[in-house]
């Protein structure tokens, strides 16, 4: 069975258990793992690491391509293995660790995580873990359901430890395009032209003496949650609709659009969904994620072609996909994310950006990753890989939340990832504010009228008309332009006055 | 005399005064001019227009590559004519009127200026004045000493009036290269392979039925501010380029570094003229600006090859380099701004970036603009273009300012431009902080111990271990955060106790 997916024949004596693998790995060394947004993970050797820790502590750098699934994050946390984590992740337990200051945490942008191998800033990566569709003759890894950061961690390590993932079906075999730019001062062009340029090879070349084990495993990836549309989400996602079919109007866009990328959760797939109805067609993906919404807009002959990293969907949607998978296939291709996310393709492509965000602040500051300006939740992700190059770069977010206890339009975003500069658009239940062109205080008045719940719209004019007597391009009072957040904390809730 | 500069010899007819030329402008009109950090910019229309202005008022919007030199902006906002400016400015008098709320200011990218206007979200431009070496026998435009954005204003204009300035020598035909990437969806790669690679024409091609005037001048370019080299300054430098030597010895390097950007200024000068002396050779520089220090470098023979937008220098350089062109000529080029600050280039190039901070936080943040959070210094400039996309991202300012009232080290920046994500290594008098690879509590050790001043540093140390008792990845006691700034607002100084 095996032997089909291990086809250069002297590899097939390298086959161990993941026991075996997890033996390998020394205290403080760098250890980099497949996995983009809990697809293509390492399903065995980082939690056999972790059994083994128990008896036999050690700690670990830990670089990934983004998110893990099977809550191995938390699993590593627990038995003390992780001492650093680079450069995202969602899991509860490991986000507490890093919110305590126990796990070093590295936020990265997703399309550079791959550069400081390259450039020798954190030590060499001593062992790779990749999981794998199969090896070739010549013992190239082809990945599963994401490509993440494998081909630079493959290139980086001393040894790789390949997990074949016997679950993932053959078919896949084809949709992965590897290309690597090369190092500076060598680094190439990235000749992708349009979302579905093909521009490498179907697998990730490496010198097959590097394989210091092989593990099988028949673990599917973690589905992705299943988030029912609610009113907030079809309202976000209608406004959004109805300035796209503004910009048509103006002749700005076509129904064709321009390629899109969305964030993962609920509003993004909303959004994505929402192109079913209405008169779009021929739409290109040049995203991070293909979710649920992406294999419904094949199905629904909306979407020509997909590009990614990974492919992250619900039990229901691999399924339908995994055993049709020869219908899906020319449709869809999965790149590295130094790829994915490169800065230069997604200019050159003028991608239509869509991402969450925590809050914003009445100028378009926008905060991506801190509860509190304090507290990590996930990661920037690749919000700002797409935000700072996009054509046009969209924020969505619920205007208010925890019954109406925080706004998530604020005087001054606590933390900022994705600044002023950055952001075209921001959209709440409420409404859309279209940022381009405008100065700050023009920008205040909109996205307070169009974005804010009403319950936070009188104190944010307040704030703003109180600020602009201090003057200033930006108005600002200093000394209360963090107070909704202060507030918060003592009272649990930003409003002024509590309701009786 | 004029003759040799107008070789379309049917466009010698359309010679006209400055006074004549600023009648040709209405009100609400949209404005593009060219001029980039001072150099090329309108030295008589915009002027004459705010003659004008005083008997017949009249408002416009008014784009440029970046600032105008000869105080044309002061001289525009005093005669109330603008209404709406960007992307960038330095004019005391602008400024003022920016942060009074009376003109408004769009601080933007200067490599993403140009695309307002192709994507129409601005109303399309009604006149563009373009400053030129001469026209050709096909009446496109050469420029003088910067490119900037005048390929993309002369594309989109109605109208263009010519400034021809006859005190540029003709011996600049050559050094320009006009490539423009097109518009979405049909954007080209920008083959740009090494800082001196040439991809495009010397002039900017044009309809020239669009040239309505033509407008003789003879003023040269205001000359570049001369900063002496202090203590500070060669401190800064002298920090840099021993960090420069470490990461040659540590194999990241090698003496020919990778293409340098830097920043106006007399650190980046200083640290620029630091490469003159040490095993430094083979250097170039892909960057927005050509300073002082750019010619000192061919002079010594240690730059190659300098790539810009435009050529900004003192007087004595000036008369240095274009009495002596044929010397300098092989060694530069001149780019329009979405070219010389043009993502994809920065990347695949690995550009060494060196900018000014206003001021940086304890985690990494940068303030590029903001004066105390609110008011308008000059803009984000290409900062962000060259710092989100550089191999290497650097940002210097001084620890301490007004004899040690103001802390350029401060808890939380009042404003970010440049996020943690984007900032690689800031450097004060004091020290540098290489932050690559640190996580924030990391990082804030860091940039507290070798970069705050000294009669700063137990309060930050306070801070931040105040802070992280409180938690988070970032840890930070919002209700204290921005208090520096307050105070300074207050009591005119940063300091807690003001010494005796």
């Amino acid at each position: 069975m095996y032997n089909e997916r291990i086809k250069r024949a002297e590899l097939q004596s390298r086959i161990i258990t993941a026991t075996q693998a997890a033996a390998l790995f020394r205290d403080q060394m760098v250890v980099a793992s497949s996995g983009f947004t809990k697809a293509g993970d390492s399903k065995a050797v980082l939690k056999a690491l972790a059994a083994r820790a128990q008896e036999d502590p050690l700690q670990i750098t830990l670089l990934t391509g983004a998110s893990l699934g099977h809550g191995t994050d938390g699993i590593l946390t627990t038995a003390h293995v992780l001492k650093k984590r680079m450069p995202f992740q969602v899991d509860p337990i490991l986000r507490q660790s890093i919110n305590d200051g126990e796990v070093l945490f590295i936020d990265q942008h997703l399309g550079e995580s791959a550069e400081l191998i390259h450039e020798k800033v954190i030590p060499k990566v001593d062992i790779a873990v990749i999981e794998a569709l199969m090896l070739e003759e010549d013992g190239s890894i082809v990945p599963t359901t994401s490509v993440g950061n494998s081909p630079a961690f493959a290139a980086a390590a001393d040894k790789i430890i390949v997990e074949i993932n016997m679950s993932v079906p053959v078919s896949l075999h084809g949709i992965h395009d590897i290309f690597m730019a090369g190092n500076w001062p060598n680094r190439q062009i990235i000749p992708v032209t349009d979302a579905g340029t093909r521009i490498g090879s179907h697998a990730i070349k490496i010198d097959p003496e590097k394989i210091a084990g092989i593990v099988l495993t028949e673990t599917t990836d973690s589905p992705a949650q299943i988030n029912e549309r609610d009113d907030k989400t079809r309202a976000i996602a209608g406004h959004l609709l109805t300035f796209f079919e503004r910009e048509i109007r103006l002749g700005r866009l076509t129904h064709r659009l321009r390629p899109l990328q969305s964030g993962i959760g609920k509003v993004a797939n909303a959004v994505m969904e929402g192109f079913i109805d209405g008169n779009f067609h021929d739409l290109t993906m040049y995203s991070e994620v293909m979710q649920d919404s992406t294999f419904s807009l094949i199905d629904a002959g909306k979407l020509l072609l997909g590009s990614a990293s990974s492919i992250t969907v619900s039990e229901a949607c691999y399924h339908r996909v995994f055993n049709n998978f020869e219908k899906y296939k020319p449709h869809i291709v999965l790149r590295p994310q130094d790829i994915s996310n490169a800065a230069e393709v997604i200019r050159r492509l003028g991608v239509i950006s869509i991402n969450t965000a925590i809050e914003c602040d009445i100028y378009g500051n926008v905060n991506s990753t801190h509860i509190g300006g304090t507290h990590m939740m996930n990661g920037i992700g690749g919000s700002n890989d797409f935000a700072r190059n996009a054509y046009l770069s969209i924020f969505v977010t619920q205007s208010s939340s925890k019954a109406g206890a925080i706004s998530h339009i604020v005087p001054m975003a606590s933390h900022i990832d994705n600044t002023e500069h950055d952001v075209d658009i921001i959209v709440t239940e409420n409404g859309l504010a279209d940022l381009r062109g405008l100065a700050p205080r023009e920008r205040a008045k909109l996205i307070i009228a169009n974005c804010a719940h009403a319950s936070y719209r009188d104190e944010l004019n307040d704030y703003f008309s109180n600020a602009c007597k201090t003057g200033g391009h930006t108005p600002h009072r200093l000394q209360e332009a963090l107070s909704w957040h202060t507030r918060f904390k003592d009272n649990g809730t930003m409003l002024r006055t509590v309701p009786l």
